[in-house]
C-alpha cells in the first residue's frame, strides 16, 4: 500500500463524462489498496470565464491589492466546484470521498494575491480522513493567507498545490495527469522523431520548465526539488481501466536518483523559446553601477530579463546585452532610449525582436567536456550564426535568428543522438 | 448616519449590467453618509446550473450527509462569485469594498446540510471593515458549521442571511431589494385593485409568508421577529439614481410598532394557496392516540400537513380531516388506505385535490369581533360553500372548491374595504 497524490488538469476535468472517468481511475487505485489524495484543477474554461466576468465588471486599477483579493476569491470558486463534483463522482463509484477547499485543509500561503506562495500545509485533517478510509480531494491553485483571505497561486498553480500536498503528507509519489503523455526530448511538433523520456532528473526538468516546456509549472518543480517529492507526468487520456501496473510505469518520472542509466545521455533534451527579443546598449562606460542603472530601470517597469551578457571592456566602454519577453520589447526600447542613455552616457540602444533561444539540457554535461563546442559546431555546419551565448552547469543556450529555429532544433536533436539513442528504460514506482 | 443592510436577489444580480446598477445604488447610499453591508444572492440561474452538474455526476443516494456536504460546498460558490464581482463593481465606482464568504465572517450554522440554521454571527470583522470606511459584502445563503464544513440555508436562504447579519450588527434597517415593489393586500394578478401596503406588522407578514406569499422566506421573517430587525421589501428595478429619501420610504416596511395607523385596517391582506389537497379519514374511533396513528404515518413519509380538523365525536367515532401539498396527495391516500385504516379501525379515506385555501390576515382581528363571521357571510352571498375552517389569532382560513378561488379573493378584498380604503401612509426609516 502506497500513499499517492494524483493531480488532474482542467482538460481532464472538462465535463461530467471526464470527471466520471477521473473518478473511475482513482477508484481503481483505491481498490488496488492505495491511499489517495487528489488535487484537481477547475473545469477547463471556468477560470477564464470567471476572470472575464471580473474584467467586464471592473477593468481599471486591476493591480491594486483590493482588486486582486476579490479576483482570487472569485477565481478560487472554479476549483471548489470541481472538488465537490469529483467527490460526488467517487461516491457514485461506491468510494468514500470528501472534498476540501484550500482554507479548510488549510493550505497556508503568503498574501501575494494572484501569485501567492505556499508557506505550510496542515496535514492533520488530510491524515484523519485518509485513516477513515476516504479519498481526500483538495482544491488546486488556492490557499488562505494569515488573515483568512483566499489566495491563488497563479496560472498552473494546481501543479504546485499537488506537489506541496505530496510533500506535506510525505507521499510515495505525486502523479501529474495531463493532456500529454510525458516529457519529450523536444517538442514533437518541431521534431517528429522526438521521444518521450522515461526518466528525467530533477535539475534537467527545472531547466526544461524554465526554458519554456509547458508540461509543468516551474514552481512545482522547484517545490518537488526542495522537498524531494518523486513526480511523474502521465496522460489522463489513456482509458481509465488500463492495467494499474502499466499506468504506474507510464509517462515520465522526474527522479532525484542519478542512476547509471541517466548518465548515459549527455544531452537529454532540446528546449526553445520564440517569445524573446534582444536588446543591446552600446558603448556603455565601464564603471561600477552601470548594469544596475540599465536593468534597474527595466525591472522597475515590470519587465522580466532573461539572458544577460556583458563582455570585457575595451577602451573603457562595453556593450551590454539582454533578452526580454517579445511583448515588452518596444516598451523596453523606449525606456532605454529615454533617461537611461542620458544617465549612463552610453551611445545607442539597438535591438532585434526576430530572435529565438535554443538550449541543450543534460545532467551529463557536468562530466563531459566539449558538449557546448559540439553544439556550436553543429549550428555552424547548418550555417546558423550565434548571436548570444549563455550557460549553466547543465544547460547551454544560444540566441539565433528566429527563422533558423526549426533547423537548429532538428540538427541538435540529431547531433546529440536523441533521434535514435534509446532513452533510459528504467521504470520507477 | 445609519447602519443599513441591503439584500439583493438573484435577478438583481443577474448580469454584469445589473451588478453595476446595484453598485451604483449602494454607492448612492454610501455617499449619503450611511454605513452599508450588502448581502447578494448568486447570479440568477447559477445555483440551478451548479446543482444540475451535481445531479448529472451523481443522482443516487442524494440524501446522505456525505452527498449533501459536497452539494453545499458546490452551491455556495455561486454567492462567492457574486460578492467578489459586486466588490469589484463598487471599487469601479470609487467606493472601497471588501467581500467575505460565510466562513470568513464567520456565519456559524448547525450541520444540517442544504437547510442549515444560523446559530451565531461574529460581527468583529464586519465592524472593523465598516470602521475602515468600507462597504462590507457578505455571501447570502451560506455559513460554516462547527467542524469548518460549508453549509447552505436552503432556497431563499439569502433573505435569512441578510436579516441575521442585520441582527448581529444591530442595523437600523434591513432593506430586501427584490423584483416586486412591496407586499400587496393580495396578488394583483387575481385582484387588479390590490394595493401595496406601506406598512405591515411582523405578525401579519409571518402569516402572509406562511400562507404562500413568496415575497420573503418565512425563516427570515421569524428571524426578524426574534431579533426585532426592521425589514423593508422594495424593488431593485427602480432606477438606481432615484432620490434616496424617496427610495428609503418606498416598498413595504415590516414593523414592530403597532401604531395607530396599523390599527385602522381590521384585515390587512388576503392570502391564498392553490397547492393543497384535503383528506378525510371517516368514522375514526374516538380513542387516545388515534390522531398520532394517522398523522405519524403521514409525517414518516415526509409529507407536510397544514390544516388539521377534528370535530367532536358522535357515537364514539369522529371524522379526521387535514390538508397536504397537492403533489403528495395520491401518496398520502395510498398510505392511509393501507395500514392506517386497519390499525385505527376507521371506515374509509376520502379526499379532494381540487380545493384551495383562502385566508384573511389582520392584526386588527384581535380586537374586532365578527371578522370571521363577515368572511363567512361574504362567501355565502357569493354561493361559495366552505369545506373546512381554521383560525389563528390574526388569521382565518377556509378551504373551498378551487374553482371559486378568484371569486372568493375578489369578494373578500372588496368586503373588507381593501379595494378602496387608504392604507396606512406612515413612512418608516
Amino acid at each position: 500500500m502506497a500513499l499517492i497524490v494524483h493531480k488532474y488538469g482542467g482538460t481532464s476535468m472538462g465535463s461530467v463524462e471526464r470527471i466520471t472517468a477521473v473518478a473511475k481511475r482513482v477508484a481503481k487505485w483505491v481498490r488496488a489498496g492505495h491511499q489517495l489524495v487528489v488535487v484537481p484543477s477547475a473545469m477547463s474554461g471556468e477560470t477564464n470565464r470567471l476572470l472575464g466576468l471580473a474584467r467586464e465588471i471592473n477593468a481599471s486599477d486591476t493591480h491594486s491589492p483590493e482588486y486582486r483579493r476579490e479576483l482570487d476569491a472569485i477565481a478560487a470558486t472554479g476549483e471548489q466546484v470541481s472538488v465537490g463534483l469529483l467527490a460526488l463522482a467517487l461516491q457514485a463509484q461506491g468510494v468514500p470521498a470528501i472534498s476540501f477547499a484550500g482554507w479548510q485543509v488549510a493550505i497556508h500561503t503568503d498574501s501575494a494575491y494572484t501569485k501567492a506562495r505556499v508557506d505550510a500545509i496542515d496535514d492533520s485533517r488530510i491524515r484523519a480522513e485518509l485513516a477513515a478510509g476516504k479519498v481526500v480531494i483538495i482544491t488546486g491553485f488556492q490557499g488562505v493567507d494569515p488573515e483568512g483571505n483566499v489566495t491563488t497561486l497563479g496560472r498552473g498553480g494546481s501543479d504546485t498545490s499537488a506537489v506541496a500536498v505530496a510533500a506535506a503528507i510525505k507521499a510515495d509519489e505525486c502523479l501529474i495527469y495531463t493532456d500529454v503523455d510525458g516529457v519529450y526530448t523536444t517538442d514533437p511538433r518541431i521534431v517528429p522523431q522526438a521521444r518521450r523520456m522515461n526518466t528525467i532528473s530533477f535539475e534537467e526538468m527545472l531547466e526544461m520548465a524554465s526554458l519554456g516546456s509547458k508540461v509543468l509549472q516551474i514552481r512545482s518543480v522547484e517545490f518537488a526539488g526542495k522537498y524531494r517529492v518523486p513526480l511523474r507526468v502521465l496522460s489522463s487520456f489513456t482509458p481509465w481501466d488500463i492495467d494499474l501496473a502499466t499506468e504506474a510505469r507510464s509517462g515520465t518520472l522526474i527522479s532525484f536518483e542519478e542512476d547509471e542509466n541517466m548518465e548515459k545521455a549527455v544531452v537529454s533534451g532540446i528546449a526553445f523559446n520564440r517569445d524573446e527579443a534582444k536588446i543591446t546598449v552600446t558603448r556603455v562606460p565601464d564603471t561600477p553601477g552601470v548594469a544596475y542603472q540599465i536593468l534597474g530601470a527595466v525591472a522597475d517597469a515590470n519587465i522580466d530579463v532573461d539572458i544577460i551578457i556583458q563582455n570585457i571592456a575595451q577602451d573603457g566602454r562595453t556593450d551590454f546585452s539582454f533578452t526580454v519577453p517579445r511583448a515588452d520589447y518596444q516598451r523596453a526600447i523606449d525606456l532605454l532610449k529615454g533617461d537611461v542613455l542620458k544617465t549612463t552616457g552610453a551611445s545607442t540602444v539597438v535591438g532585434d525582436n526576430k530572435i529565438c533561444k535554443v538550449s541543450i539540457v543534460g545532467i551529463g554535461m557536468r562530466s563531459h567536456v566539449g558538449v557546448a563546442s559540439q553544439m556550436f559546431r553543429c549550428l555552424s555546419e547548418e550555417g546558423i550564426n550565434i548571436q548570444m551565448i549563455s550557460t549553466s552547469e547543465i544547460r547551454t543556450s544560444v540566441v539565433i535568428d528566429e527563422k533558423y529555429l526549426e533547423l537548429a532544433v532538428r540538427a541538435l536533436h540529431r547531433s546529440f543522438g536523441l533521434d535514435t539513442q534509446p532513452q533510459d528504460e528504467s521504470t520507477g514506482a
